[in-house]
């Protein structure tokens, strides 16, 4: 576990079921989080549930830290975020996970220490738990039905904060690395179809060849192939030449 | 529920327990999305513990759209992506949730229809699954502990979407009105070529043929082709097959 890069703090307040606890530590380490905190879990602490579902994440129970009041858990933090479903009207800045953990990035890239609140299952967090709050973090579900539960809060705040600290280029990752083609060997590759065909008697009647080739050659040029598709394509066609010849 | 909003379906290949079931459709329905499929559900359809554990999102799953073969849940759609944890050396472009929606977002703007394939719980999508796609989605996950579940990843794929379409898209789509080719009949052409070139020997040395087909399958599902090129490439292996016969 890579306990030595900044990141920040995820605080679990008074969850009630140590499966929520043990699914939460697996979703923050989905997204290399491992700075758990626990304020006044309901069944007490460890808890064998919570370690059950953990499977694989234990360690992040493990090296939880666990305190009975939310304000120790924040306490030596500069910038807390809360989430919450409702909104409510608690003259903060109300955050997307996105905006949230860019910000969370750029205050940890700074030094500072970040927690991020997450409340109890049913009621969510208090007034006086958000209160301790720079700001809110609200995920924008659908307005008819915004049911997430603990663990898939912490889920999708872990995976913004992966999207930010990681800088994943996106279309960079795109086939990155491929083999394509070039434009001579695309050419060659249009050409082989082509005069191929053309013995085979495929652009008939000879009025429209012409542009039944056009057709052909846009195709080709519109296909995004690989070295090792234009040989394959090479080799289908050859192949059936050979088919043809043995008669 | 807003029925006739454009949007994705998401299809669960066989899908293993009814929870996970009815997880995925509450997921689903946080983002606004209620257009499910399944594949073969391993405990058959419907599922009580499914319906238990959807509470709240049960139309999704009275609504789901029942098949044997994922080849007929995306019969309709034109553009597939395909979920994976493990990267595998499938040639086709690999892209982030993010990246995958605003692409899927761009395409359902453009009336295309669009299906994101989410595997069983355990071994995940199979190769003739994820030859069917167009596309990959892989989560930037710690690899060092991939392990999302089936209602997480499509929780993820879910919160892209929404955060995709609720920007909506002003930028004009190239290639809009196209008369792209859909599943069905990229199916048929890849079906046509194999049996084709099968008898025509392609397929040589025996060991090697199976992964010779799949390479084939892949490259077909990675081209945008339209049905005109469709049907120019069926004409063209006719008439390969009819030279052949005249010897």
């Amino acid at each position: 576990m890579p306990s030595d890069t900044p990141q920040p703090s995820f605080v679990l307040v008074r969850p009630q079921m140590g499966e929520n606890i043990g699914a939460a530590a697996r979703a923050m380490l989905n997204f290399g989080l491992h700075r758990m905190r626990l304020v006044a879990p309901r069944d007490g602490w460890p808890n064998p549930k919570a370690v059950a579902m953990a499977s694989g994440a234990g360690r992040i129970l493990d090296d939880a830290v666990l305190v009975d009041r939310t304000v120790d858990a924040v306490a030596d933090c500069s910038y807390v975020f809360a989430t919450t479903a409702r909104q409510r009207d608690m003259t903060k800045p109300v955050m997307t996970p996105e905006r949230a953990m860019e910000v969370a990035r750029e205050k940890i890239a700074a030094g500072e220490k970040v927690a991020v609140l997450f409340g109890p299952e049913r009621a969510g967090l208090e007034n006086d738990d958000i209160a301790l709050a720079n700001a809110i973090i609200s995920v924008p579900v659908n307005p008819e039905f915004p049911s997430l539960n603990l663990a898939q809060c912490v889920l999708l705040t872990g995976y913004e904060w992966r999207r930010q600290s990681v800088e994943i280029a996106s279309e960079a990752t795109e086939m990155a690395g491929t083999d394509w083609a070039n434009a001579i060997e695309m050419d060659k590759l249009a050409e082989h179809y082509e005069s191929t065909l053309d013995s085979a008697g495929f652009f008939f009647p000879e009025t429209k060849a012409d542009s039944m080739k056009l057709n052909l050659r846009n195709m080709w040029s519109r296909m995004p192939l690989t070295r090792a598709d234009v040989q394959m394509l090479h080799g289908m066609l050859r192949q059936m030449v050979r088919w043809k010849e043995k008669g």
